[in-house]
């Protein structure tokens, strides 16, 4: 299963440091999602979407760690219980504004997700799909932690994980 | 950008015809998802989540095509403003519900997905992070459809995509 960037996220996020951790925590935080050419004629429609999600590589996430200490809580964790970058499959999700479009330069706000990060893919969001009410949150219920940035603790010695760059 | 399998969703829905579009549609379908020995660790604390979010691979989903004809629609719209599995990426997303965890099997409701689909990430579903008004939902707010199943008409011809059965 091989993926290919279909486009580039460009961001004020230079580094995790200070990146939110999330969307709605990003303050309104705007930036650019670059769409390569040849994909660019599937962006059609899509201006009429107030939020879209991207997909992306989380190029600069460590290893994977089955167990982690989330940036919202004070005990370990398990991954999967966690949004945390350093996962399997780095596939980051994030449910961004749509400002609007010019031609294949998609105008973002609420972002919140590093500079020069490898886009996969963009869905539509549509609320009858993605929104419930889950009331049972697990630890995220109990969290004390009033954390809004990511402060660089999963990110990779190295720099980039493998992929970077591929197009 | 290489992925692996981290377990495989076992559903009842056997073929596209007639699996359901999306989870809220799937009148509540039951399964399992079964991850894979090596990855069980990072299940820890996902027990308290109602909802998850499952990433798979689209592995029956046809060639991509950035125009579409969307099951809700009557007119083609561009791919990217769909939730259609022909993407240049086909990466599945689904917000299911988590009924119990027995080991390294999950309980599923509101199933979508077929069976025997790679899994790739799981992430908790928490509605602060995940849940948006959106009121503006571009061709979904037209729509005169009102179809919950899908006909089979973005599978490829020769069954699988590349990736099947790679773990």
């Amino acid at each position: 299963m091989n993926l290919e960037a279909i486009g580039i996220i460009h961001s004020p996020h230079q580094e995790s440091q200070n990146t939110p951790l999330q969307p709605p925590l990003a303050g309104g935080s705007e930036g650019t999602v670059e769409v390569f050419p040849q994909f660019a004629a599937g962006l059609k429609d899509l201006d009429g979407f107030e939020r879209i999600w991207l997909l992306y590589w989380f190029d600069r996430a460590s290893e994977p760690q089955l167990v982690v200490a989330p940036y919202l809580d004070d005990e370990r964790r398990g991954l999967f219980a966690t949004r945390a970058p350093c996962r399997p499959n780095p596939i980051g999700l994030s449910a961004v504004r749509l400002l609007r479009i010019e031609g294949n330069i998609l105008k973002i706000g609420d972002l919140d997700i590093l500079d020069g990060t490898p886009l996969l893919d963009i869905k539509p969001y549509v609320p009858s799909f993605d929104v419930f009410a889950a009331q049972r949150i697990g630890w995220c219920g109990s969290s004390k932690k009033d954390r809004r940035m990511a402060d660089g603790r999963f990110e990779g010695p190295g720099g980039k994980r493998p992929g970077h760059g591929e197009a």
